[in-house]
């Protein structure tokens, strides 16, 4: 077999089922070796992005990578700003990259360009193999580094996929996560139990079911907030489940919402900051004389930590908190966010997976999905816009018995929107809802918060996505996903309603 | 003034116009300033590989740099791959990144990420300001980098804009380029006397007309065979002019063109090498004995050179070769490549702009254009594909007056169809044809060429366009521009009659 099979061979093995990919030259064989494994599915997404914003969101879902493949430093480029929000959302990725081939590299073929200094801002492993020989074990390495919640990038030039190589490598078993520190748990139930004001912040596998559950016990026998980070790549929400305070995104309200928290035990989340600098707010949000204690450093399992902490924490006979099945009514009138978003949360079925980038739109969805059916709840974890429509993609991929929809904002969604194709491709079970308010609304609210407060022509112009309006439903048909326009509350649940219930792709495009 | 402003006043001052743009928070004090420099255009892209390849065809066409403006790591990763073609063509750019402010970096905030291990790889030049007070002087240096046919990137922290400044800076004027040197144009001309059978390789500015009409004197002086790039940044082409020989792009065929040649002078190109390494194919393409002599280094006047040359070879009383006018009929019947090209050369309007992203459906055309009425011809120079409709925006924002038209594949242009919202935005006279063959046929061509005779399903999958089939009439109407199908020749010459004539953009998609 050659390089590139025993590489196919050796992913197959260690359980990788699926390859994103938008290969070219110096992939062929690499392409051919997808032929040569039972069981690896090779999906075609029209740009880069959409591969890694997929591979996201299929990691998000299932815990494992998908393999990514893609084409030479500027295929690879078209693949970072997913990547990032990849990196950010603990999202395990192995890319792979082809190269030209080992003695072409120094002639600098047009093509030709530095992979590992684009590669190294978004990947916590990068390798570039030198023989074939190599590469089998190159790929077992690659995927223990993913196992770990991160991406590895292998970059493989074509001669080392199509010689001869000798058959597959095993990668080690992932590593258990370790047991948490008895000490470090024990003094984290003090700090809670001396605490005035003490919070709990959420993140990563502390928005599971199950560590939610735990977070509740915590939340009622110490008298703790619960909260969770303003951008998750991946929350358990809705009835039965603790629904988490949100940490505001702007920094002066999250600062707020922290202000009296004296220990903050943050449980899978970073000690939190503001997402931008801004002229006389401080980059970190807790206050200034408030503990901030960290429950469990990655390799610990963070769930066992947290119910272990809520073990130490005495019963108060009080039930942990959880949302009531409590759903809005399907609204009627004026389509805005507020109808939108409650108009989603009336009708969302059963376990559905929401893919959330829908910006300043998206916020009162939230609000009122906590008591929705559960259901997972995604979000950009890296603010590089365009992460929505590909992420949804992959965690359709990932759960084909789920209905996945798109909560996505008009301007992001333009970013990386060949992810319909895919799904009209693989027939996903997508609803996409495009909330077209034809502006970057974050940018004209951002504009007046840096103190411009009358913008010229110039700068409107920059936040001003009328002068062509957008036509959705033109740019989905184009791709071949059905799509409507409405302009009410009442049309919109309507044609919810009908997407929700179709299988395949469909899309709904809502004027704001 | 504040920082922002004081660099787009630099900017101004040095002549620089046009800023193609797709901000976000951290550069709203940048796009606040656009205003205040009378004379600065802003261009909204809806991606940034619009805005780079727009920058790009600017560059191409007027030999002086556009800015762009575009957002920390994530947002100048989108705009890599169109770089990337930048660089190899030699176009001037100045980006323009914001970073988090420089107390904020620290923080490792949800969009930091490390900006200069991403740009270098496409810039000659990468500097991170510190301080408001350095910008002006910054921007300064840029420009001046810039003016050199190379990218310059600026890297910019949010505070470093708003914070106050002192004034503009004045770039260096830009240092005129060397006369040649004497003894090196005489070697040259020595080995072309003694050649049996020599050829001159053109790239750059001996692409231009001068440049080209003093290669026509060395070629008939010489007896020597005159070459053009396989991809040329920008060529001057038609009737009137030189037409030169294309080195395919096959390495076989390219090493077959060169095979005789004893001595290859290089005038603007690179000693030229395969675009892919295959199995058994050498790296260089000319032969192994031949003689490369480079006319002129980077920092030389190559027009002055060729035409030294000219002046060191005997005149032989032959006129220059120049193309004659001589346009093919405008074709009936079958629409394929070969139809297509022909309509177009049939019916181009003097003075166009023909931007040939066209891939496998774009070689008939060049063919066909060598006695078209003069004109300007534009290849993807560094592979990275999507290049043509962000060029064709750029190429039409610097040369209003001339038609544009963009031969442009389906599978590429994928990549950045965003492109045609700013050609409807700024009413830019863009023709785009689209190639629609519905395949990644060149990769069809690639896997035989690697020995996959029958490639399976999954490889199958990945080269094919259907399933489901893009409709580029919705696609382009969806993003403001008007659009019609074709699928005869007759229709095609029809409708592109009709482009022609008409201001303002619009789009047939020719189905092959």
């Amino acid at each position: 077999m050659n390089g590139a099979e025993s590489l196919m061979r050796t992913a197959r093995a260690a359980g990788v089922e699926v390859c994103f990919a938008n290969p070219g030259t110096t992939e062929m064989p690499l392409v051919a070796a997808l032929d040569s494994v039972p069981g690896m599915r090779a999906i075609l997404g029209l740009f880069e992005g959409v591969c890694t914003g997929a591979a996201d969101g299929y990691g998000r879902m299932l815990g494992r990578p998908a393999l990514t493949l893609l084409h030479l430093g500027p295929g690879f480029a078209n693949g970072i700003a997913n990547l990032h929000n990849a990196r950010r959302a603990g999202s395990p990725i192995v890319n792979l990259i082809g190269d030209q081939t080992t003695w072409h590299r120094d002639a600098d073929a047009p093509l030709t360009s530095d992979i590992e200094s684009l590669a190294r801002p978004v990947s916590a492993w990068v390798h570039s193999v030198e023989s074939a020989g190599e590469l089998a074990a190159a790929g077992a390495r690659a995927i223990e580094n993913a196992a770990d919640n991160q991406i590895a990038t292998l970059i493989v030039p074509a001669d080392c996929q199509w010689e001869e190589a000798s058959g597959p490598a095993r990668p080690a078993p992932a590593p258990r996560a370790s047991e948490p520190d008895a000490a470090q748990v024990e003094a984290i139930a003090d700090a809670l139990r001396n605490a005035q004001s003490p919070a709990l912040l959420l993140g990563r596998r502390g928005l599971s079911k199950a560590g939610l559950a735990a977070a509740a016990k915590v939340g009622a026998r110490a008298a703790c907030r619960t909260l969770g980070e303003t951008f998750p790549a991946r929350q358990e929400r809705g009835a039965g489940i603790l629904n988490l305070e949100r940490l505001p995104y702007f920094p002066e309200q999250a600062a707020e919402s922290l202000q009296n928290v004296d220990v903050l035990v943050t449980a899978g989340a970073r000690d939190p900051v503001a997402f931008f600098g801004y002229a006389g707010v401080p980059s970190r949000l807790a206050a200034k004389g408030c503990r901030v204690l960290d429950l469990a450093p990655s390799a610990i399992d963070l769930v066992a930590a947290l119910e272990r902490l809520a073990d130490l924490l005495p019963a108060t006979g009080e039930a942990a908190p959880r949302s009531d099945a409590k759903r809005p009514e399907v609204p009627s009138g004026e389509l805005n966010p507020a109808s939108l978003g409650a108009a989603l949360a009336a009708l969302q079925p059963d376990d559905a997976i929401v893919v959330d980038e829908g910006a300043t739109s998206g916020l009162p969805y939230f609000l009122s999905a906590a008591g929705a059916p559960p259901h997972s709840y995604m979000a950009l974890t890296g603010g590089a816009i365009g992460q929505g429509l590909p992420c949804a993609t992959g965690a359709a991929i990932a759960c084909p018995d789920r209905r996945v929809i798109a909560l996505q904002a008009d301007g992001s969604g333009m970013y990386t929107l060949q992810a319909l194709w895919t799904q009209a491709r693989e027939n996903l079970n997508v609803t996409t809802v495009i909330c077209a308010n034809r502006s970057y609304r974050i940018l004209q609210v951002e504009l007046a918060r840096a103190g411009i407060a009358e913008p010229g022509p110039q700068a409107l112009s920059l936040t001003d996505l009328r002068r062509p309006e957008l036509d959705w439903t033109h740019l989905a048909r184009g791709l071949g996903v059905a799509a409507v326009r409405v302009e009410n509350a009442d049309d919109f649940a309507r044609e919810l309603k009908r997407s929700l219930a179709e299988p395949g792709p469909s899309l709904i495009e809502a004027l704001l």
